[in-house]
This record gives structure tokens, sequence and C-alpha cells, in this order.
């Protein structure tokens, strides 16, 4: 495939930032590398690999790294975010003090800020000024960093409020390897990536006290069930969750040794504390500060999410990880179907 | 839990039928498990174990293995079929030969009959003569053998056309690891057991040629949405593929090492002919045959099965693994919703 070169700033040189850097480097774009470590920075031009969050991996000669923000935003039009969520208003709000012409922002990051209860896209809109910003798209989908450097097939979806941007965005990614998909619904492919690491831990914890991989489907289908019942009522499309950006991610994050989500639910699972899991980690669990922000989202809707709430008490209450999934697995409701009908309005298609 | 004590045949001695007598068992009920090899039949009463199908695990007492089909079935009501598809039929027409009252009939079998195309229920209705067949219950969902016998938390739906006929089967297996729901729609219940072994084959063939986590997702993602789009078109609530005995059964059997369906694809992807992996496993591996049977449905009904229709010519036409699925990667379609609004009327959905 062809590709019009074009000169990208990633932000972020995590290891979604760096896979992504070698997708755009792989298409023969320009890809400059933000990050805020000098000695990693150095260690991507001079030695071409990011070996603390890419093992293994030799970067391909057009990604630069940076080490100055305002140096890699110099003559771009283009920017792809890939840091924390965390970190989001941080970064937009330094590239605001010296920008001066619009921008694209491509975000792949995954999260809900808590008390604000903002979406990513809706954060940054907030905190760039609107003459600096000419359109915004989300990337999200089944997409391990790991996977994608070593060119495995992998499928993602892009959306935005406008979707000829997207399709733009959808041409400067696609590959033989990395294929890209559009769907209109921003509010759905925000939301499913976002809650997914939600449902992650929460399997990582199952896993963690030993239980199998019928417990663990048992929480995906319902994970899935609640994450579609508060989406479709902040205004997603129900067959989002269906698609990539919902239960392939979803699935991805929940059975695969690489999820970070999964892994600290599987350390907290066999007993250890939430400081000292966040500890040993030494990367950003984004699904904690998620279950945090979706507990506030399940009491502003009135959604009823047991496995958010149930997890919520795990992370932040006290409540030993068998005790809650347990309770989960014994819930009174026998008819599956008064749990799916809720996804959407039931009678709808029941009646079809 | 107190149970109601019963007397219950379970007609096939595998890991499946094994398991469920545990349940059974587990409940106080009298369970007889048939089998058709003497020995086994022999193993079970004598050292109460199963150890070709259940290694390393101590069946009840109140398990009773039995040889003779008439014997098994003397005054009993229900009887649970857990045998391969393909000798449903067999066992039905030697039951029909004795049986002088009418059955209550539990299939937990997940498949459809080629030619024929008929679901399991509608296959036992055709052989079962109507005055010795009281009701007819399917029991299916993400339940691996090999965790329920030991006593890992599961689910499982129930479905009937008579539903109070099916709330009775669920008082009797459902206990604290083994919880039953009830679902009305009898199709999607059938269908989704079965058609998930197809997607299962597709991605132990996936895992076979070494694609990761990313790959194994989108196939799964693009799996249910055809499992949905030819099971609404037979009659199924599109709803039943979001639960339990669709994408909860589709994740376990793809994503799991016990699953039999995924490691004969596993076998497939590695290059090895359809009959040495057949020879190999000594077991039945369902998806080969419901593949066939699929593949015939997409024609009958006119729908699009791009899996279904890569992995039969795999199995039955020789082509390799790896292209079949890199073309199914590389499909030309781009926007996600043109594939999920198949699902359903997308249009109503889309409108609210």
């Amino acid at each position: 495939m062809q590709h019009k070169q074009e000169r990208v700033a990633v932000i972020g040189a995590g290891s979604w930032g760096t896979a992504l850097s070698i997708v755009l480097a792989d298409n023969g774009h320009e890809v400059r590398l933000w990050g805020h470590k000098q000695a990693q920075i150095d260690e991507i031009n001079e030695k071409h690999t990011n070996e603390k969050y890419l093992p293994n991996i030799i970067l391909p000669k057009n990604i630069k790294g940076f080490f100055s923000l305002e140096e890699a935003l110099n003559e771009i039009n283009i920017i792809v975010i890939a840091v924390p969520t965390k970190a989001i208003r941080e970064v937009i709000g330094k590239i605001r003090e010296f920008q001066k012409t619009p921008l694209t922002i491509v975000h792949v990051s995954k999260g809900i800020e808590p008390d604000t209860l903002l979406r990513i896209s809706e954060m940054i809109e907030e905190e760039m000024p609107k003459e600096l910003l000419k359109d915004l798209i989300v990337l999200s989908g089944p997409s391990h960093a790991e996977e994608v450097s070593l060119r495995h097939p992998t499928t993602v979806t892009v959306s935005s409020k406008n979707m000829v941007a997207a399709e733009k965005i959808q041409d400067l990614f696609i590959n033989q390897h990395f294929r890209v998909y559009t769907n209109p619904d921003l509010i759905g492919v925000e939301i499913g990536g976002a809650l997914k690491n939600i449902i992650a831990l929460a399997a990582g914890v199952s896993d963690g006290i030993g239980y199998g991989d019928n417990a663990k489907a048992a929480l995906i289908t319902r994970g899935l069930a609640e994450i579609s019942r508060l989406g479709t009522k902040m205004g997603a499309n129900p067959l989002t969750f269906a698609g990539l950006a919902g239960i392939g991610d979803l699935i991805v994050t929940c059975t695969s040794v690489h999820s970070r989500n999964w892994r600290a639910g599987n350390l907290l699972g066999k007993g250890h504390s939430l400081d000292d899991v966040l500890n040993s980690m030494g990367m950003v669990v984004e699904g904690v500060r998620t279950t945090k922000a979706a507990h506030q989202l399940a009491k502003k809707y009135n959604v009823t999410m047991p496995i958010t709430n149930a997890l919520y008490d795990v992370l932040f209450n006290n409540v030993k990880g068998k005790d809650a999934v347990d309770s989960l697995m014994a819930r009174v409701k026998t008819h599956e179907m008064e749990d799916l009908t809720n996804i959407v309005d039931g009678r709808t298609l029941l009646e079809k």
C-alpha cells in the first residue's frame, strides 16, 4: 500500500506510543517520538531500541527520539498522544504554551477521569484552545503493543466527530499487518476502551484466586453487559460493544499475559495489597483510576454495575478478592435475559 | 441449598457427562452414568475414577456406572444426553426400543447435523416418539468439564420450549459452584453452542501459525458477528449471543488450553493434515462437522460467514491455514458498523 508521506509526532515513549511509531515508520512516515527521560531518548536515537517498554525490538531508523516537546512539534500537523490518562492535561497544557498552528490530535489512551467523569476526548477539548485543535480522533481496539511491534496481525478502530478526519488517520496507520476500521460512535469507542480495564482487573483477581476459565468467561460476559448498560446510557451505540473496541479489546485484555491490568488484578487475587501491586508494576495501571470513575458514573446514571462495584470494594474498601468474586458468582438473578435486555431497550429486540 | 432428591441417568461417560454427574451427585441425586465400554464402567464402579476423561478426580459414591442402557433407565424420569452429536440418533434409537414411560431429556451436546441442518433438539424430536418425550431442555455455556469437576465457579444457561421444565432442570443442577440461568431462546442457545466450535478451530489455527492475542481477539469478535448474523436469520434472539451461551462460551473455547476444538485448530495451523489431527486427538472434535453444516447454512440463509468459509477451505479444500487467516485479516471492509449492523436490524438500533 502506498502512503502519502507525513511527519507525525508521537507524544509518549511507553510501549504503546513506541509500537504505534513502528507502524507509522513502516508506512514510510517521518516519526518523532517524544519522551520525558533523556536517557531513554538517547537510547532510541543511538541504539534504536526502547528496551524497558519493548524488549528485543529494533526500531526503524525513521523514528527519531525527542526530549524537547517544542522541537518535536516543530512544523508538525498531526500528533499522537500516548501518555497515561493522568498526564494528558499536563501534556496538552505544555503544548498549548508554544503551539501556534492547529493540530490534528489522535489519542490512544484508555480511561475516564475520576470526579469530572470526562472521556479523554472531552478532557483534551477542555484543555486545548479551539483554534489549535483541528480534529480529534481516538484509536482503540484489541492491540497489545508487543504484538504490534512484532508485526503480528492486529485490528483497531478509529472514531471522531469528524469522520473524514478519522478516515485520514485510518490511511495514515493502515498496512498489511495493522488493519484500521472506522466507527462513527466516538462515545462507545472511548467507553469500551476505558471500562474494559475494570473487567480485566476483575478477571485477574479471579485467576489470582485460582479460579478457572469458566469463571473468567462468566465475568467477561457479565462485564460486557455492564459496560454496555452504562455506555448506552451515556449515549453510545450498543453495537459498538459487540465490536473491536468493545468485546474485542475486552477479550484481549482479560485473557492475555501481556495485559498489565490483568497482571495487577492477578496479584490482588493472590492477596497482595493495592499499594504493593502498584509499586511492583512499575507501569501505570489505568483500571484502578477507571474503577473509581466508573463507580461514580454508575451512581450518576443509576446503572447496575455489580463487577465494577465489587472491584471498587476490593481496591478501596479492603474487601477480599475471593469474597468479591464469590458473591458475584452467586448473585440471585437467574433469568439471563433480565441482565441482557437492559443493554438496549430489550422489548424492541425481543418483539422482533 | 436443599435439593429434592431425584434419580437421573447420564448417557455418555466422556468428560462432560462425568463432570455433570459430579454436579448432580454433589446435589444429593442418585446418578446413573452410562457408557459403552465395560472397562470404563468397571473403573467408575470399582475405583470411582474416569482417568481417561477426568484425570485425578475422585467421583462421589452416589455415581454408579451402567453398561446396559436399559438398566440405567429403569424407573428413570430424567436423562441427560452427553454423547457426541454424531451418536445422538443411535442412542435415542436404542432408548426408543425399550422405553415405556415419558422422559424429560436434557441435552448438553453442541453441534448441527450436516445435510439435515437440524439442531440437536430437532434431531431428538425427530427420533423420539412424542409419547415418550415429556420435555426437552438444552444446557449450554462456558463450562470446561475439568474445571466443573474441580468445583470451580461455572455459569451455564438452560433453555426449552417449556420454561417451567427448564426451571426444574435449573433446580436440579444449581449449587454454590455451578450457577444455572434460564433463557427462553432455545434456538439461540443451541446455535451459539454449536457455532462457537468453528471460531475455536479458527482461533487455534491463528495461534498455531504463531499469531498473537490481537489476531485472535479480532477473529473472536468477527466470529461473534457472523454467528449472530446466521443465528438471527434462523430465528434466534440476538441478545442470546451477548450472553453465556454466546460470547461466554465462545471466549472460553477460543482461549483455553482445555478446548479440544482449539487444540485441533492449533495443530492444523502448525501444518498437520486434518486426518492426522483427528487421529491424534482421540476425542471427537465437534467443530469439524459443524463447519460443514454451517457452510451449508450460510448458503441456505444467504448469510456472509467469512470465517466459516475460510475454515471450510482449510478443512476440506487444502487451503493453508496461514493463507486463510491472512486473507481474513485483510478483508476490504473498513467501516466496522457495516459488519455489526447486520447482526440485527441495525437501523433500529442506530436511530435510538
